[in-house]
């Protein structure tokens, strides 16, 4: 097979029966559930872009593996273009999708765990880089969906991993024979999970001796009986239930926690186990990368907050408003240095061993402080634009109503020329961007949290090389 | 009778009975409706507090119209000392309630009509200040809850009330007799209302002669038959309505919109009618008021914002970390300064001809600017150092499962010595705090939007004193 | 005497003969000098103000000591009242001045050093604070300039006074008999401390029993011949020296190192020996002093900022433009915060045993933090408003040539009905309070670093309590 | 000849014989004078940069006009490479001089008036690219240094050049006759003017057809009869007059005004003279092109002022303190920011008719506005690192003195093993980052102010586009 179709993908989802439970309960057709499927339609939105003809330019690619056609979300980073490329596609998927479609989890995540898998069949004589490729020539013949799981519950973040009272408190093997190995732990913020088909699993740390438990990387099917999936609630859950007031009418994010109670893993899909030298690598790796990925996809989302807040000014009957532009161009200014530190740190790439292209670390990061900080007044903006209707406005329940509804009707009518209908929309839209939990968070803490932005920024930007150079300026010989 | 206990604040409310729709549906006993009764226990608290040997010493004051015992949130403001009152006030109150009471709107309105009804009384020889002294009488006679109603729904925002397609975007005067007046017209974003005995309606922007029936100030039974209450619907709804992960275990806010389907107000309750140059004042008084107002409340949410980032800390095994101290800093400078530009901006007040003390406009004002910008920068940092559990912690139904309980106890621990219970209680505190729309929005639009407040200061600010101060020093001479 | 006039204050100056060297030189008349000359002028103005009818209501007060008429920067702090009108006499001066007019370091010093004076008499039976009444009394008596010395040089910043392989980075007790005892070391960024009569030595940071000898505080002449003053230079020496394009035309700033050479100290001129635990508290209360002083005056400087960006507006054509009128109301958010909280802080200050008024240190520190970081972009904005003449326009020498001049006059006019000399004129206002360092650098190190304003309020902001709050809203039993 | 050499520059210069003036004289030796020497150091380095093994890699190219060697200063941008590589150049240059080195102006100008010189010969016939190129070609044969002249003094900024009182306000045509032009009016700003051997004078503004005689671009030889140079005056004069506390000892900026009186300029070297519908795009390809100059040449001085910052921190005895590190991160997320905009800007250029590749505004202005805000935030942290030491150290002569010279050898000292010579030139140098007023006030102007910036992002944003994306997502039907 070449690209799947959405019909296909979700044809797919049929086979899948993970142990998932939501709000508490047991939920067998998990991807029915009303929690779940809009972000399985994101998923498969991304399908529709493969299979369109804008779409395709920016999501499918040739295989550096099989020089068949693949998916983007599949390919190996074989060139400072194949990044340009991504964030590029990423940004064209948040327009269309306004939020998060999460295949780019697992495509940042083969390549960080590609060149280290690399790194240590080469010291180690181990065969990891071979299996991760025909682990992913799978994948991209299947036009597999897939999840990348990296962040651990991390118990007491003072201590490391082995020395947790509870030594299951980073995800760990606990048994091993010639078959394969068991693991247990516990990932959490999984996004989108649910709808992928497989999942690789990073650690979420560098690791010491003492912690080479801890350090193991492996693939395995969704849907293992002894991965359990427990969704975790967000703030606009109800809409969702209800089936109105979405704001985004189409796609939305979940991100459940994922319990492996002794889940059994064949070698041929581990690609780290014990050697703790390069756990420390492959998830700096994924950060790096999943922080260029962010900078494609949250300019993209910014260019939605952009246009729905310029939206609801036109609304409210004050469009072309001094101080309204100025805001709009403030927002523009953050979301445009995310997006061109992510082309940067794209142009600036450099070749690993592995022939897999990193990321500069440094515009990277600065890409995702500026969405850490930066983004969350954009999101304010936005709101400041829009108005106090954002806060409270009637449900579509109300409108429905025969007693209420037609006063409503009258009551939050804005401008001519513009259906009270569309007006609410547009603040349900707003509210949608600017208070779902899972988005704003991910914001902040998602691909790591600023701290481990600043310290990777701090790491890399050679601050001795601009000691030298300013010493040399104020005529201060070293000897 | 002196002051209210909760018991019969409660008792009180039985006999209301306004005309409620939440969510479609039209509602009976709605102050026991899930979605009410949290704010309803917020405002019980402040009848507590009345009656509590600390609170009393700063909800309870002597009223200077009966030398009785009253509540400060029905008292005229007589003295700076007054407003410092009122600010400490409020403060304390956020502190034990984590959020909106309500009261404060009316307590700055009967302030902001009182200066005015007063000047209007002086020019026309009207009598609305001895209205409005009576009605406060009975007010604290009866320590009454006030909710004042200002936010027109305004249609078209570039054109004025008489400028509308629709002549009932703002609130009017649509008949009147001997009696009274009948008034038509919509308020929105009424907090709290429903948890009222009476409203309090006050013009929303200053008026031009055009706009003449538009410049109407009344109070009312809050359940008079054609006050119609629409519940708006804000984010967090589902915790309320299912009764679990509520984050703020007792209290929260809603913010219905008010319809006046032609509510006739007796003479004796109206304090504005027609005198459309003193509608301006009213609402720019009440805004001061107001944002003086937010210094002290919001300033209290503040500490209960650093409270539960510091507890997450802690509970994370962070105390003590140097990056998360000078966030803690940071979250307190600007929390701060928000409480000391209100304290300032009561020292500074003047006295009206009413006898009543007008706070700093532009102090109240800089408080208010930085409540809406930077308050928002206090919240992110909120999240940033609680971490990714924010976003999307398990249900406590998933924690009340057998299966998947235990494995929940086990996998979200923190610290030891810490519950896993009490940690998820305290991400769900800083979930509601960080993500109740009507909070958030408040924060930005509350007692008028940011661009406001900005020509307020600038308004106020005398700048071409301070210009003359530049010339003098440079050495310009003025003619 | 009562109070000093300008001229009696001149004259005063002609009977002191320090040891002082500007840029090289040893200089006699060392008042006269054109870099010393600026500052000894603002000093002379606040002498102008105190025998001003307007002035006088900010600058003359009873003295609590003596019960005749005192200038208020040799008072005591005897109540919130006494703050408050300290802050507003510096937000006056520095309307006036434009700049620094250094009497409040002498002013909060001996408020500083007297609340631990009292205390280390009540634990040690020392009789610090009898000495320093009466030295309060005769600076009174005299209307007497005090400056005070508080930050030495520091050596290795790592390391405690004790600790530094030369003993003399901070300023000790080399010896001591029955008349007194002898000091060395060297003060440095000691504002305008020739212009004073008398100084007043204060310990720089907490002490430990090693650091001993540093623990010293005392009063001396200035021109004691073991005192050397060395000019600091700042940024626009050549103006000053030449006599032209001065930008604020009477007052400047300067400020020297300060080498103590072994200087005598007689014991009734001593307030602090050997007594380490004060020492800390010493300085502590003396940053929160004069941060509090800061907020007075930066924000009366701030005024000056707003009225020299919104003058050269106008100059340039600009009047009353909807972007500028937007930075000048976020350059007077800035400061008028700062102004509040020092406000605030007064209100909020609490007695120590002495009976002298400590301000509330969280927000002092709060105002403080705003003029450290906040006032370098209420400076940005004004030069951002008043255009990029700022740079770069010719001198006054090249206006005053024959060839060029008239040519000058033709090409650098702004707006009709202002003269071309009055344009540059506030061109070169703009660049002295942008550009000199003295005052910028102060901006941000003045009163301690930010980081010590930072630590300050954390330690004063009870995060403990604030931690119960946020648990008791979120359900958490605290046994 | 191929490319000069810092010598051949320095004899070039001789020949040149400019009048001009400096702080009120008229100066011969213009090149000599100790206020424009340290700049000409400065375009002398690109000089020798040029015959550098690194520094060429960087600075030479091959010429697309006739197949030599040529510097990148005077080359067209054939290419998004090209415009990759000139940021790369500039952030290089300015690792190596810290400041202005001036040559950007002139490149960057020529493909501005390129671009629209070929737009406007394609429209009406006439023949200035050809001109252009013959310039060009001529510039690059004796690698000429070019500055580009673009700001007039603009009189009363809400008036067009037409409407002026003073017609000469912006350079105008006077006359002209069957040879050439006679042009009148002056620029101001012209930075390192008196460094170059030719100017290129390009209109300021777009222009209507009542302006049409200021529509005019030409060359000249910087030293024509009826140029007049004076000096404008800046905030370090004295530094490099006395010859010492340079702060950066061998490097330096200026920006005279140039007076145009009655300056004849042959047909040739006219590259516009009328058609007023280019000057406006002349202007604005220029304003977009030196903004993404700024990026390569202000993330270079940004890691100067980082290294400066960290080396201070080091010489005070506190090398890697959490705090400072959380400073230097910030001020490396601003540098790369504009950095990272600059690149990207180069990456998504556009192809013009004349085959010159033009810089994708969006990203080039966002750079710039992070120049113009936040570049300022990095210079506050520079000296909140450094500390108080930057306002006011003494002076090289008061260390050349023998008395006080050993005192203060041994007061200002840091940290052991570091020279207390040393440790001063550091603050020096931090003061000449810090407070020259014609780098940070080009911060903020150059290029353009930052409301031009807003609005060349406004304007080429398509705002239109990203409502349409934010409608679709909200279910809004547009018709």
């Amino acid at each position: 097979m070449a690209l799947k179709t959405p019909e296909q993908y979700y044809e797919s989802l049929k086979d899948l029966h993970p142990t998932a439970y939501i709000l508490g309960e047991k939920v067998e057709n998990v991807h029915e559930h009303p929690l779940i499927k809009h972000m399985t339609a994101s998923v498969a939105k991304t399908f529709e872009m493969e299979n369109d003809e804008e779409g395709k330019k920016y999501l499918v690619t040739k295989s550096d593996l099989t020089d068949e056609e693949a998916s983007r979300f599949l390919k190996f980073y074989r060139s400072p273009e194949d990044l340009l490329a991504k964030v590029r596609m990423l940004k064209f998927l948040s327009h269309n999708i306004g939020g998060c479609y999460m295949r780019c989890t697992g495509m940042d995540a083969i390549n960080s765990v590609g060149i280290e898998a690399y790194n240590c069949d080469q010291k180690y004589g181990t065969n990891y880089w071979d299996r991760l490729v025909d682990f992913v020539k799978f994948m991209q013949k299947n036009d597999y969906v897939l999840f990348s799981g990296v962040t651990d519950v991390k118990g007491d973040r003072s201590k490391r991993p082995s020395q947790q009272t509870d030594p299951d408190m980073y995800l760990r093997v606990v048994d091993r024979n010639k078959d394969g190995i068991v693991v247990r732990g516990a990932k959490i913020h999984q996004t989108g999970s649910l709808c992928a088909h497989w999942g690789i699993i990073v650690p979420t740390r560098e690791m010491r001796e003492a912690d080479k438990d801890y350090a193991v990387c492996f693939a395995y099917p969704m849907d293992s009986e002894n991965a359990i999936y427990v969704y975790g609630r967000g703030t606009l859950e109800s809409r969702a239930i209800e089936g109105c007031d979405l704001g985004n009418v189409e796609f939305s994010k979940f991100a459940p926690m994922i319990i492996f109670k002794d889940l059994f893993v064949p070698w041929d899909k581990v690609f780290l186990c014990g050697e703790y030298e390069y756990a420390g690598n492959m998830v700096r790796n994924f950060g790096n990368y999943h922080r260029h990925s962010h900078g494609g996809c949250k300019c993209g989302v910014g260019d939605v907050l952009i246009g729905a807040a310029a939206t609801a000014a036109d609304y409210n009957g004050l469009p072309n408003v001094s101080h309204i532009n100025n805001k709009l161009a403030e927002m523009l200014k953050v979301t445009e240095a995310i997006y061109g530190c992510s082309i940067a740190a794209s142009v600036e790439a450099t070749e690993t061993p592995s022939g897999i292209y990193n990321v500069d670390p440094v515009l990277a990061n600065t890409s995702k402080l500026y969405e850490g900080k930066e983004l969350a007044e954009v999101i304010r903006l936005m709101i400041e634009i829009a108005g106090g209707m954002v806060a409270d406005v009637p449900s579509e329940k109300d409108f429905s109503n025969p007693d209420i509804g037609p006063l409503l009707q009258k009551y939050l009518k804005g401008v001519d020329g513009v259906s009270t209908e569309d007006r609410i929309r547009i603040f349900r839209l707003i509210e949608k961007l600017a208070f779902e939990s899972r988005d704003i968070v991910s914001n902040i803490h998602g691909a790591g949290s600023p701290e481990t932005h600043r310290m990777t920024i701090l790491r890399n930007a050679n601050i001795e090389a601009k000691k030298k150079l300013a010493k040399k300026l104020a005529g201060i010989k070293e000897e």
